[in-house]
């Protein structure tokens, strides 16, 4: 099979099941083209996945495929962007079809559930490798950064932490329970809180994405904010399947393990107040920042723990 | 050496070297924020080369980063966009300073030559593979496509064919004579057509960067826009070194090696007319549209040769 029979069996059907308005062109030519609206700005990012590191080796294509997608949408809803298209390059070490096919359907299905058109791609031969880059828009100047927490802001969380983390543990038992099925679910279908990003614009001071571990990625927050946090790891939200099945972990996995990609956000308590209830029943208040520095535990019970986030290039010398 | 250390010390540089008026937010944050002008449209392409299969093993990892760079800019020249920022995916196998050095003052030599800002990107540990995605503007709707070739249009490439794919065999030589020299620098550092693709907005009928050989790319735009070609041999534009190192390979290279980044556009014989003297000066050319299909010969003397341009999935059954 060549490059362009690929392209057209596989993923010119995740291009053709949905477009956007603003994609002009896309797959078929030297670019794609996007209409930017006067109004807005546009925001992207690219994201890579390699096989053995961000997902295990002989993963299901279909998983593979919507959490690379996820992982990448998870930075626009960290900007509470509106999502509009995506590229994929894929490198992969050979054209095995029912790969490509349960590939191609998992794009599909992570595509029109996150509002993303396919706009092109460039497909590979070599070791499994996949970047996506996304495209969203945010209004001209609105756009959520990590660099606006200050002194007295709260810090929150969406939904629940460490479930994805606690999968790990999982994958691959044959009869999964139902607390395992769901953390397993947490773990393969992660869903970026695009709607929950756009509704805090205006709302909140900075926001990240937590892939990487809550303690990690509000460390971004801090120090492109220049500030510090004090956590109450009592305040955590962690689901019943997570404590049933990692009990005392539970706490550890919440603030270190990545690939949940829920939202962590500072705001002022003026703008906490004023946020909508349907907004703020999203988010779990576990703490506050200070003049500060880095993520601090309140009792110091943690303090010393090394509790750490993940860094993909943390193991090269 | 982590992720964020390796980022500061050999890519934040390159961001720092040269910025765009149009990039806002670059490096640092979850995505990068861009303002596209309201009479603009955004044109992006994302481009990938494994090692061992677009560049050789242990290749210079300064050219490394110059080539695809050049690869990627390569496509924004085809729809004649103006260039303004790019986005890197590099996965490699370790954090080798002197690999790592060399490439970023590579990229940094590019992006400047090329007029674009680095955005963003994201590093990963694997098998060495790297994506960039390049982001132009074109004055809205204004973007060369390969879907307008129509019959009677004359068919031109720019510079000359054949040069970068006749380096392939000296690669390795220690000390190359000057006619090889001078076709290694073609491979080495590829110059993408950017201002002659601007030149050619309103006046080519199609565009297509020619990175996997005349035939090949030609056949693209014979593809989308439903027509064919006819080429005299006679006519491709060869270099003297290329004459000299390839001898009668030169017309086979000219059709069918790639990497040269040369473009190759339609024209109708009235906006040929048109077209100002400094843009026609650099184009050549080489053959006419016609209702047929496919690329021909004229006198048939290639017609039956087998030469073909080149798919990277060709290998792949």
């Amino acid at each position: 099979m060549g490059e362009f029979e690929l392209i057209r069996r596989y993923f010119l059907p995740v291009a053709e099941q949905r477009g956007h308005p603003d994609l002009l062109l896309a797959l078929g030519d030297d670019c794609a083209i996007q209409r930017v609206p006067a109004d807005q700005d546009l925001v992207f990012s690219v994201d890579t996945q390699v096989e053995g590191r961000h997902f295990p080796q002989h993963y299901r294509s279909e998983f593979t495929a919507w959490r690379a997608l996820a992982s990448a949408a998870s930075d626009l809803a960290a900007m509470g962007a509106t999502p509009v298209c995506f590229t994929l390059a894929l490198t992969l070490p050979e054209a095995d079809e029912s790969w490509l096919e349960g590939f191609g359907r998992g794009l599909a299905q992570a595509a029109s559930r996150f509002g993303l058109a396919l706009a092109g791609g460039d497909t590979t031969r070599g070791p499994l490798t996949i970047s996506i880059q996304v495209h969203g828009t945010v209004p001209r100047g609105q756009g959520l950064m990590r660099s606006g927490a200050k002194a007295n802001d709260l810090v929150a969380v969406s939904g629940t932490l460490g479930d994805a983390g606690a999968a790990l543990d999982f994958l691959d038992v044959q009869e999964p329970d139902d607390d395992e099925r769901a953390l397993l679910e947490r773990y393969h279908h992660p869903l970026p809180r695009l709607e929950l990003g756009q509704a805090l614009r205006g709302f909140a001071s900075a926001c990240i994405d937590i892939s990487d571990g809550l303690i990690a990625d509000l460390g971004h927050i801090l120090e492109r904010s220049g500030v510090g946090a004090i956590l109450n790891p009592e305040l955590l939200p962690l689901s019943t399947p997570l404590h049933r099945c990692a009990g005392e972990r539970a706490p550890r996995l919440a603030l270190s393990s990545g690939d949940d990609y829920e939202l962590c956000v500072t705001i002022s308590e003026k703008h906490w107040g004023a946020l909508p209830e349907g907004v703020k029943n999203q988010l779990t208040v576990v703490g506050r920042i200070d003049r500060g520095q880095g993520v601090r535990f309140e009792g110091g019970a943690l303090a010393d723990s090394g509790v750490r986030g993940f860094d993909h290039f943390g193991s090269i010398s």
